[in-house]
């Protein structure tokens, strides 16, 4: 009847739609969590919104506010907000008046606590449109509740309240979607058990943020220009950011759990930083391109590591978590509430470019932007004083995604006039008039094109329609979901220790948030902070790197950093000397976790190697395809070749895979490998040989107890590993003793023992392979770090 | 008697050496040309500077003016430009008066022009040495003559003038040093024929201007906070400068055959590019260490292309030619009086970083300067207004080497402070006040740490007494002047016939010379240039891409660039698409000249490229070592894989290298091929072909008049080619027939013959094999340009 009764009063007001027209069928709306802080903020007045937008879509409308209140009280709080609900500006007052009437008159409260509230509900449904001779298009689910609550609901949902075959059902999510990725998967899958993925709207209000959301449709719209330089090559960095000045108080025992990544970062920050990177599918609004795009772009990720991050606290963040949660006198936080993260790409596109993601609360401003800064690529012949006049080709170019608030205090786009006059879509966004006294991002704003939106609608009143018009590529699905926190998680894990920067707040920071990259990392600019939070350990990283002498050969000691970068530029000096002397340097390199640390930094920092000249051979390799992620040639691949210059012909890994086969001796891999030797080192004998040593004493692929490769005259052999892989293929230890130089690499604690023994023993190769490397005209040289030679 | 005079004068000064610590022995000083230009404005200056240095040094003087006049109206020209001498302002005027007084005395003037002018020259030399007992030290024969007198002069020196064995010579050249490789490798073999390399200075005077002398100093004594950032990850480019404001007149048969590229970037700015690029030597005074720094970072510069320069001329240049040089009314000069060139080195460290060169003529300032500029690698969380203040790391960070005149009218070394405070020489360089007021590369001087010299010496006075103490460091040997012309003579033949851009002069230029970067070339920044000389000849580019049919197959036609972006997109389409479809992309490509231009566009526009899923194989391969520069796959690893980023593990080179020995039928290498094709690529079909056409009608290595490869179940073979080396590998027609797709490119006129007919032949692959490639269930596309099908 309550239908029927608005039906009339929707007749009445005349431009309204006739009962014909209501021919798209009943949707019913439940918002869970009625009466809530996020409702009363904004969901109700998006609902209110939608039902003034779609009142003569032919669509019919219930709204069904729920909560665990019991009814009497519950209804009572529940109008209490709707009363308040508001017009926007641009709605004739009249008519918004009768609407908010018709929308409180068809808006009701429930109690859903038990399964029964929940087939209570849904006979509710069912009854009015019976009554009301209505067919249902679907249903809607808003959860605005915290995320505990989340399973049994949606227990309860499918098991009651699925609308019929023909109808759909929406349930709308709202963060945290978990913690980390184990805890994002569990919620997945528990979700997944419940409802199909396209029934599924997980909300990330930033997608509703205007200059977010204009992301790929400006990207699209724009491909003459932006084809060009939306790549490496024109693009200086990005910087996504998210100011805020209030803190968390009031909000501690949800943010004391979180911090400002899970807040902000892994969410909000991510998607715009996705918006920018994925490869722009042809159809932008297609839910699905736009979806493996990301995915594409997730994948393309430099993996993130605890330096990527710099972290802050602000001074009262603890005194406020022990008001607000009763904690023991000496608790102290470990919650970030600042965050600045550097995050690299490696696809062709963006590999190089720095993605800044800072956010922060407690700072001095409360803004929020996207910002793409150009290369400057123009050399400005005229003097400076000439320059600055007109729209000079040296001045920065950039495009900015002016989220809110801020200098500007509206959403915007802007873009440097000596860019481009982008296309903008002329219905939602017009060209703003320039106030020429403001300044932002180091330039008058009269440098700009600048757009802002014809009409400012809130994030939420603008997912709630696009969850009417079912458009999912504005919401987050499973995929995606998971692909941030696998993307995160690794991060969150790294920096559960570290130290966090405490500031003070607001423009007190001044310059301690400030911080830089330097080599794929960043750190705070200022190097002497006011205060640290679990200060790390003092470490003697000045003491002097030792030499001296470990079994008759030189001894090079020092913390493991050191010795790294000693024995780095001690093989660049070998290289020179040797391409100087012979035009080409052999090199053997071994497998194993130490060397990583070495080839990158051979990849990082040392310019004037002569890998031209430079060949690569393997001291060892497991019987797995080159392509294994086992396989030594693979990790070294990965951490050295693939950033240097080796020239393809100059690259020798081992033949272990011949015929499609692993190792088999009838394939003669190793006399391949033995010739290939012969054929291009002069006299078989290697310029240097890297090796490392095994906590049983083995070194390249050969293990105690064993002959194989000790003596003979086979230079290159098969050997048994102890571990898995078990096959290998070495050099064998006659071959390895005629090189010119051999290095033995040692490192860390777990080396301390075999280090110590093989202090103390002589040459019995048969107990300790290593023990029998000794270059019979070349020099030995050891490598052992503090930690393997004093434990 | 001159000369007792002389020391008698010398020790009544009494300051002045005593006879017998003149022990050091005699040298004479015979300037060339001592009436020219150059030795009236800084010459002599030069020579009477190293006297009053040098005067106490043990050794004993005499300078000799040379010129063609005859004896008497000759010495009333020099002495008349000797008694113009100054005295400079840090000499104690009575001192001074007193050595001018002795300089003039020791100078003498010769007329210098017949073979016994120089006998002459010889004789009176050693006579004075005998008369007044004085052994010789070495002689000094300044060449300020223009060059074409040089080889007539060389020849009478080598001949009459040599010092006696123990004594040393020392020729002093001024530029030019020919006009391009040819002519420099000529003037160098002639002067070789007289001189030993080490006889020889080749003078640069801006290796005597201060700023640029330093550079190496500079880098040697910084090396502490140079060496993390003296590289392509932390430099965003370097700008080596030097504009004038004068322009040509009165010197234009002089300007008219060199230009501002042979008179200021091919010597000046270019050993500034040196000084920066060289790896720093160990000592950075060793002239050796230095030229075989410079040596190699010549090796290292990306050759320079015709677009890799933007040229112009100032507007009255052509009438002051005409006025001067008496030409035909007619005659317009391409004589470029203004350049910016942008230069790359390929070397790991420079890698990326534009180097900008720029010098002209009627320009609106007179300055010089090198400019480093980093990158801005700090993200500043607080906001603008107040990160403005203080030294804030978001400021621009650079370094400038000052050569001189500007806004800053001395030489200087500006460090950014927010970058270091340097390491300078106390005694040569001195902090600078500075004005606050002043500006300079946009920042105000108080943010630069600036030095400079404690003296300010004239280029000529450095380099002449860097002849008296032999530092050859500071002039240039033969092999460093080859070096750089290899490295201008390309651009120079490229440009002798671009298009220069007119510019008025002085402030008037306003943006009109600006020039920005677009991969890797240059272009103007203003599109519209109010007049250009030499207009490039019209050519419809924008004549649409043609779609039709060729040999009942799809044909793309075009002019060759718009074909070829086509193809490297298509392609890209293809692998997207493939890779898509089933996770990896068999890409097989030809050798030979055509698809070198498809690499590189492949290489430098193709972000989106799935290269990490795509397998690399070869159409064909001539029998020749993989790192031959014959082998195609050598081109294709310079052109395109040492660029992108296909896995090791995807590159698949034809084996005709095995066993040491090149496509033994024994060895199997065909086999060997084609079992990894089967075992790698579904069916044996790959998803896209490359071939090209040979004007015979060959296609991959597939040639007329023989049956090879043409059918039959071997699907890699070894053919001969009728040109060398005759030996190939290639893939055989049933096996292409197989590909999902083959895509022909045919380029140029010289295949228009060959085109013409292969649209009117049908099925004669033993004619022309090309006609044999119909893919059994692919798709044939045939791309051929314009040039090529339409002659």
């Amino acid at each position: 009847k309550m239908l029927r009764r608005v039906l009339c009063t929707v007749l009445f007001v005349g431009a309204l739609p006739s009962l014909a027209e209501v021919s798209q069928g009943h949707i019913s709306v439940v918002l869970l969590g009625a009466t809530g802080d996020l409702a009363k903020k904004y969901l109700w007045q998006g609902l209110f919104q939608l039902y003034m937008d779609q009142v003569s879509s032919g669509h019919s409308f219930t709204f069904h506010g729920a909560a665990l209140t019991a009814l009497e009280p519950g209804q009572r709080l529940m109008f209490d907000v709707l009363k308040k609900l508001t017009c926007p500006p641009d709605e004739p007052p009249n008519r918004c008046a009768v609407l908010k009437d018709q929308f409180l008159k068809l808006s009701q409260y429930h109690q859903l606590k038990t399964a029964e509230n929940y087939t209570v509900l849904n006979r509710e449904i069912e009854t009015l449109l019976r009554q009301e001779g209505l067919k249902e298009a679907g249903r809607i689910f808003y959860f605005s509740v915290p995320p505990f609550a989340y399973t049994e609901i949606a227990r309860h949902i499918n098991s009651s309240c699925r609308p019929p075959p023909g109808a759909w059902l929406r349930v709308v999510l709202e963060k945290p979607f978990g913690h980390d990725l184990e805890s994002a998967q569990q919620l997945a899958a528990e979700l997944r058990s419940f409802f199909r993925e396209e029934e599924m709207y997980r909300v990330d209000h930033y997608l509703g943020k205007q200059a977010i959301a204009h992301i790929l449709p400006f990207r699209d719209q724009n491909r003459q220009f932006l084809d060009p330089i939306w790549n490496r090559h024109h693009v200086e960095r990005v910087e996504i950011v998210l100011k805020e000045t209030v803190d968390a108080k009031g909000r501690t025992s949800f943010y004391e759990q979180y911090g400002v990544i899970r807040d902000v970062l892994q969410n909000h920050l991510t998607e715009a930083l996705m918006f920018l990177t994925m490869e722009l599918p042809a159809n932008v609004s297609s839910a699905e391109e736009v979806l493996q795009g990301k995915l594409q772009a997730f994948q393309s990720l430099r993996g993130l590591e605890k330096n990527s991050a710099v972290l802050g606290q602000y001074q009262a963040y603890t005194s406020q978590v022990h008001e607000e949660l009763q904690k023991a006198p000496d608790y102290i936080s470990t919650t970030p509430t600042f965050a600045g993260v550097l995050i690299h790409s490696n696809s062709l596109r963006w590999e190089g470019v720095p993605f800044l993601l800072t956010s922060g609360k407690a700072l001095d401003e409360r803004v929020g932007y996207v910002r793409v800064l150009f290369k400057n690529r123009a050399y400005c012949t005229q003097s400076e004083t000439l320059r600055d006049a007109g729209h000079s080709q040296c001045k920065a170019k950039q495009i900015i995604f002016y989220i809110g608030h801020g200098a500007l205090s509206t959403p915007a786009v802007l873009v440097s006039r000596n860019l481009f006059r982008p296309v903008m879509p002329e219905g939602s966004w017009r060209e703003a008039v320039s106030q020429s006294d403001l300044h932002i991002f180091g330039q008058p704003l009269t440098d700009y094109y600048m757009y802002s939106p014809v009409k400012e609608r809130d994030a939420y009143s603008i997912l709630i329609s696009n969850i009417y018009h079912g458009r999912k590529d504005f919401f987050i699905t499973t995929e995606n979901l998971l692909a941030s926190w696998r993307f995160w998680t690794p991060l969150l894990d790294g920096i559960s220790h570290q130290p966090l920067r405490l500031y003070p707040g607001g423009v007190e920071n001044q310059h301690l948030l400030d911080f830089e990259m330097v080599s794929g990392e960043v750190t705070f600019t200022l190097a002497e902070p006011v205060e640290l939070l679990n200060p790390s350990r003092l470490m003697p990283s000045d003491y002097r790197t030792i030499q001296t002498k470990f079994r008759q050969s030189p001894l090079v000691s020092a913390w493991a950093e050191d010795l790294i970068s000693q024995l780095a530029s001690d093989i660049e000096k070998t290289a020179s000397r040797t391409v100087a002397r012979s035009g080409q340097f052999h090199l053997a390199l071994s497998g194993g976790s130490s060397p990583v640390v070495l080839f990158q930094r051979l990849a990082r920092y040392h310019y004037a190697f002569p890998w031209k000249h430079t060949h690569i051979w393997l001291v060892d390799e497991r019987c797995v395809p080159l392509s294994d992620t086992e396989s030594n040639f693979f990790s070294l691949h990965n951490h050295l070749l693939q950033s240097v210059r080796v020239p393809y012909f100059n690259v020798h890994p081992m033949p272990v895979h011949l015929n499609q086969r692993l190792c088999v001796e009838e394939d003669r891999g190793t006399e391949l490998y033995a010739k290939e030797i012969v054929a291009l080192v002069a006299n078989a004998s290697f310029d240097l040989v890297l090796l490392g040593v095994g906590t049983d004493g083995h070194t390249a692929s050969l293990f105690p107890q064993s002959e194989n490769g000790l003596k003979g005259a086979q230079t290159v052999v098969l050997t048994e590993s102890p571990v898995k892989p078990h096959q290998r293929m070495s050099l064998s230890l006659p071959l390895i003793n005629k090189a010119r130089q051999v290095f033995v690499l040692v490192l860390g604690k777990g080396k301390h023992d075999i280090t110590t023994l093989l202090s103390r023993v002589g040459y019995e190769p048969r107990k300790w392979p290593v023990s029998g490397v000794s270059p019979s005209s070349g020099q030995l040289v050891w490598y052992v770090d503090y930690e393997a030679l004093l434990g």
